[in-house]
């Protein structure tokens, strides 16, 4: 067996990509423009000859063994990119044949969170663990379930939505998706901002908060301000907290995993989120399952984690036929 | 391969077994009472003679390869009956050691809805599926769910308690399991009868319920006034549809299974329960997932159920060491 393999993270503005080996250390890594080409074909190319270069400079030559990609919207099943809204690609990109014709190495491709999570398993938090859900708390919620060792890929390669889950059935947050009351209209960095605006409209009291222009308040701006004892601000945290510990309860019946890892911006809050969140999840949490999930915060460096997840696909990927 | 596996459904009152071939004939089935024997070792005396009876009449001796049970809290892993409420032995009943032990072949052992999952999937309406979701609406919700082919036993082989999503988190009815807003007190055959009281009380329009005693409707005299065109009790399969095709759009976020199927009571209601269900589903459903979860009936038939869903465990059951 080779010693490396490739992880490919492709997000709208930036492709990383490093070479990893299988402790999970990124030996080197570097990056392209992911919009720079209008045409997938250019883009395959220019990055087919920036890997190489990464692998010739570091001597690894024959022994990179496959390719990970994390891709929005990528789907494990068809091997496809279908409809990312945020990339340049409109429409379906079968990206895993794109690589495999062109490195002529096996390829896997999944989206970020289930990438997240395969990472988590293979060199982070849940090493050892065959039932966990990730949850990704960045500009969106996204999410990866694994059980029995497995990833939930579901009937067409895109379960996982957790984000999408409803918690507020009535008079609901409008959601990126279309609907209203989605987890992720409440608990994504974006969700804590539109809180944060949400209670200075409402309440009266002062906040530091009040400070900064409505509209520009960031997730960032409000963790400022409650790290400084803004009760306002503090308030959002345990909101937020509150709603998502609630969704783990409810998660909890579907799949009873060992452990939900936390990953991303908000997961950097520490017990501003954690508290409230442990709080409500044991609340309201049934009975059979009290106290046996833990709340676990990723263990991957963040400048790291999204090739290191992409990676982790790349062990097991296959030559498919053409 | 032996031709046949033994099925051992354990109920509240009655336990049922029978002789399973491959193709899911239930070959002859017997039944004893489950409560009559305080204690556990009598019981699966009992069970032996009975079972070896039936085995000898039909002619069977050598042609059983295993056995598979589904009792309430019956867990996978454990191999045991762990503190289930309605059964005349308390705490944890060590099952499937004490079974191999009398009947010296492999047993498998896992609670009723998980069974009746296994059932469908190996004879039934969800041949050839890798990802569904088992819905039994009786007197309770219980729920078994398939991703990638297997069961979703978690980490303690307690997942698919789906009966217990919360799916009212405001003034939610109080539920068996001491929580209030879980799916079950909602659409279970006895949250169907509450739906009919409390609109009963809270409306003034004549209703062909209101000349039953109230507290002794039944989900059986809604569904029979309302096949008498009676608009309250339509309402209330309105009402209870849609709770229940909202809960599935949100299932369907985690494993995105290919059908939901249902068995029980309810189940038997038809279009009353079905129209409102998927056009809820359907309404409230995820862009990315929009007509493509099938919701279907069971196809076992309903005397045979449980014990082809036990029996469906037996296949793949192994010794286990003492």
């Amino acid at each position: 067996m080779k010693p490396y393999v490739l992880g490919i993270d492709i997000g709208g503005t930036n492709t990383v990509f490093g070479i990893v080996d299988a402790r999970g250390n990124v030996i080197a890594s570097s990056s392209i423009k992911t919009a720079k080409h209008p045409k997938i074909e250019d883009y395959v190319e220019e990055l087919y000859t920036e890997v190489m270069r990464l692998i010739e400079a570091n001597d690894a030559t024959d022994k990179v063994g496959g390719i990970g990609v994390g891709a929005p919207n990528g789907n494990y099943y068809t091997g496809r990119i279908e409809y990312a809204p945020n990339l340049i690609w409109e429409g379906v990109i079968p990206l895993q044949k794109m690589l495999q014709d062109r490195f002529n190495l096996p390829v896997a491709i999944t989206n970020d969170a289930n990438a997240a999570a395969m990472g988590e398993m293979t060199y982070g938090a849940a090493r050892g663990m065959k039932d966990f859900i990730m949850i990704t708390l960045g500009t969106g919620v996204g999410s990866g379930i694994v059980a029995n060792g497995q990833m939930v890929y579901g009937h067409d390669g895109l379960a996982g939505e957790l984000g999408h889950m409803i918690v507020k059935r009535n008079n609901g947050r409008l959601c990126g998706c279309g609907r209203a009351g989605c987890l992720e209209a409440y608990c994504s960095a974006t969700g804590v901002a539109r809180t944060a605006r949400e209670f200075l409209e409402i309440r009266q009291e002062p906040s530091l908060l009040r400070n900064i222009p409505i509209e520009s308040i960031t997730s960032k701006d409000v963790y400022d301000a409650a790290i400084q004892g803004d009760k306002l601000a503090k308030d959002v945290f345990d909101y937020t907290g509150t709603i998502l510990g609630e969704a783990f309860a409810d998660m909890m019946v579907f799949s009873s995993p060992q452990a939900f890892i936390i990953f991303g911006g908000l997961a950097k809050s520490g017990d501003l989120l954690l508290k409230p969140l442990k709080e409500a999840m044991d609340k309201n949490m049934l009975n059979c399952f009290k106290g046996k999930a833990k709340v676990l915060l990723s263990e991957l460096k963040e400048a790291d984690a999204a090739v290191l997840g992409a990676s982790a696909l790349a062990w097991e990927a296959k030559m498919i036929e053409n």
